[in-house]
């Protein structure tokens, strides 16, 4: 018997995850909850699922599990509640804009069956990459070098709104240097411009960001962000290893290229994250049906999302104050 | 209201066909039939259609479309009785094992909205391929080399129920050829060896080879044929032009690479035809969704598939003789 | 104490071959002869060198070895009276464009030490190639594709005195062929067509071939070649073997690429085979100072001149009469 | 009539001079000059050259130029006489290892027809990308990553004289940075680790690195550098602009690919820095053959060696202090 799954928010990546699930022959979409009833409705009718309220969702022990995929203000408090209510856990990062709030409910979530929706764990490349880093087949990891460009910059207000390039961009390379890193940062310099629209700038953010990370042991992670590549979605890791490097490279549409006397033209990179990242996922779905059925633990706790929005943080005085600064470890 | 459809062999293709048409939303899988009730059964199930004879399918008026994928010695008959039904047809390749048989049908399904399943014309690499073939934007194509070499051979059981090499794989090559080519060969040679395995051999078939055809313009095409490339599932296209080459490379599976002192190694190509034209088939499915709403004619028909089997037929011919063979045109 | 080396033919790659020279320690350029006094007076000045008669430089006992680079029908009694005044000889290919009289002259030079400016075979990734090939990393060699298309086709007169294209151009494919196939090739097949320029047909040859070969142990070679290859000088190899395959790439310019949203620009080929083949002429240089020093013997020696012209000869006879052609073996 | 040239210090970098001074026919190796007259003699005699002292060079109205690859620590006193004597001056890098020394002689060398030994600015593809760049052909610069990895760390001795890795390692791609960004570094900050050898962190040195540079405009430049890379000489540019990127990538030895099950395994990166920048010592050459005729103005003038020098400089106070540095302008 399937296990029956809600899915609290419908909007864009919520309907990704639900296509995804029903691909999972494990998991059922039972309920979809909306802010927007009417949204909900349509997602609803065209899987076979039912519109409910959260407070139905949380209080239907039938409910083995839920995905949070609704606004980031959101995320915390729903969390909160589904574990309250025993329910396993897919939540989209960030896990709260706010370092403070998210840390105060640390102790409450650090046991919970939850996974925060760090796509880019679970791609295909990046996924085998930190395998064969981990295996050590290239000996120890000595620097990591981060890539992470979008195709052109997002709508002035989802800037606005967003947290600041550290928190809606760069978190996701955050986690994924302390994916591949294999040691906790102590020290984090970051600078930052804007380049690309002075409007970004007018809204109190930048567009274009170089961070640095260093471990106790002296690995030094490079993180390079810009709201627009201009060349599509690029997304590139390289890992500097003691026995050589691991690289992973973009993805691109199609295999063509054209041969003309002055060179030959590659195909376009995959320009969108839906697109970039499809087959992530699909693997999270995967691994979010292995959590339900407790098969394994989760790949990427609250306490991970909390450690990826404290570097967002420290990234951020780092750029204020033009100066390091040292993470506090407990 | 999704168009009620019917799947005609729940095999391993099939079941390719039924995951990617319920992503179809115009499409409804309403039926499955097959020579195994089990099968059928399983298949219905999961996809929530019911099981039925190939006689209830043609005769509810409510089907628009059927797909033909059962073993190759039925495609024909059950291609004739869908159309004598006025059901839309997407039918797998090759439409028959006998040239002489699929000619006698010709006329009979001339007008069929019936459409072969030659998955490689809906890649997305080789469909942009022949798009920007047909744009012209290299000039005037020349010639056009072929490889398509499979990962492993299959299994000699069904290599002796195959019809040979040349009708069993070169016959997507042949299509390929004549859909790239744009113009259609008038004479074939070809050369085949057994170089793989002696027990193919024993069947009386080949496992290696090399076939040219010529179009009446002198455009010249070579096709490289093995059922074991030792390094994965090998299609590449190289169309050279007056004004330069369009080529399709390979599909990795990751973008990952080892450098190490001696070289970099690279991410091991895809490996089964399943994984490597999965986007192939998925745009088969829309391409069907096209045809049974009437939006679009078959891209390619019942002739086309008797085209590429006489292409296949003159290929053992030459191999026969050990000299070109010209092409009787009506 | 440097060998004295004469140069015979002061043309474009004499001079290739006179600066290589110059670098090998162990070689001295003394004399230069040429049809032309003016031409060797030239390059002699610039060299430090010498004008001498043939008579002279093959009567002086001081001259160790002499480059034949005049016109291709001197080659022949060139080579054989330097070898009768005890010289090592470097070659240039074709040794004749009479297969007749070339094979006349093959038991006379039989033990020369004489080596044919076959230049691929010197090229680092080719040589590379036959050496992991031979090695055996990938198993036994079952199938061979050599793409070999000029950047522009020559200029119209050239082609008429060229012998035609299998004797001008694809020699060197076959020369190639023997060098990685390690059997002789018993049968061969050729198609050829004039596409790329009317005038080409018109002064009796093609500008576009493929020719296949087989050996007697069923592994098959293509050969790819046009006079105009539209993107520079393409020049590449696979070797399609039991475990895998081999491929050495073309060789481009830079490694510069400009990616923008619709694809990356890669640079272009290098376009010209003095520039593409630059290492490759200085190890034959290299490969020379070892065959008269006695270290080697000649890599390519006059049989292997023979066996190549006698493949030129079959591919014109199997297009002539469409029909494969049978290679004679004494 | 070739002009008379000078070579001072016969050592490694001296050799490769001289042999690429032969090449360049307005130029003519006169005379060499080395501490060791030994080793002065053996290149001389190679070359057809004598042996003489500084002050005999420099007394002799006919040198015309004359190349400076002897120690770094003589590198300004002989720049100064040899600007004295008139001569034009080919200089080897780092100009000086001691930032003040430098600037005290920037006003008497600033219209010296004396050029600094960047080599990197010569290589075909770097020297591609800055014009590529130059021409704006995709927009405005914004950020510029540099990797600059060795093969091997050099021996320990060489790096306790070396003047620290910033000095002389960081030095060219400082150089490149000023190159490529068409506008002066404002500021810099620099993690420096010792992860390769502890006997470099022994010696005073680090072997890991990670620079930031800013431009007065905001435009970032990232340099990586390790002194091993563990899979050869890693030298690559990525500068991203407004409308794409441009990139340059590293260079491989052939290009063989060995494809096997598991991944294509590519060609080793050339692995020396005589090898990987053959053609860009070729083209330094050719480039003091046009300041010696007059043809052109110097490339990288005292004051770029200067600039290059404050830079590490810089890096080095601002790793000490783990705080970013600001460049003071007049």
């Amino acid at each position: 018997m399937p296990h029956d799954i809600a899915l609290l928010g419908a909007g864009r990546i919520g309907r990704i995850h639900a296509a995804n699930l029903m691909a999972q022959p494990e998991l059922c979409l039972r309920y979809v909850a909306d802010a927007s009833p009417g949204v909900a409705e349509a997602l609803a009718r065209s899987c076979g699922a039912q519109v409910a309220t959260v407070d139905a969702v949380l209080g239907d022990p039938d409910v083995a599990g839920v995905i949070i995929a609704t606004s980031t203000d959101t995320h915390l408090d729903l969390a909160l509640r589904a574990h309250a209510a025993g329910k396993a856990i897919f939540c989209e990062k960030p896990v709260d804009l706010d370092l403070g709030r998210a840390v105060a409910a640390a102790s409450d979530l650090a046991e919970a069956r939850l996974f925060v929706g760090f796509n880019r764990r679970f791609d295909p490349s990046f996924a085998a990459l930190e395998r064969r880093l981990r295996a050590g087949e290239l000996g120890k990891l000595e620097t990591l070098q981060i890539v992470s460009n979008d195709p052109a910059p997002p709508p002035i207000d989802y800037v606005a709104r967003s947290g600041g390039l550290f928190k809606d961009m760069t978190i996701h390379d955050f986690d994924m240097a302390r994916f591949l890193l294999g040691d906790e940062p102590v020290e984090v310099f970051a600078w930052g411009s804007c380049l690309v629209d002075p409007a970004i700038g007018g809204a109190g953010d930048i567009d274009t960001a170089r961070v640095m990370l260093k471990t106790a042991n002296g690995a030094i992670c490079t993180i390079a962000n810009s709201r627009r590549s201009g060349f599509g979605y690029d997304q590139r890791i390289e890992a500097f290893c003691s026995g050589g490097m691991i690289s992973a490279d973009n993805v691109t549409e199609t295999t063509l290229r054209l041969w003309r006397q002055d060179g030959a033209t590659g195909p376009a990179l995959q320009n969108f994250f839906l697109e970039r990242y499809a087959a992530a996922f699909r693997a999270e779905m995967a691994h979010f049906a292995d959590v339900v059925t407790g098969r394994a633990q989760p790949m990427a706790r609250f306490a991970d999302g909390i450690a990826a929005l404290a570097l967002a943080d420290a990234a951020a005085r780092s750029m204020a104050t033009n100066a390091p600064v040292r993470l506090d470890r407990a």
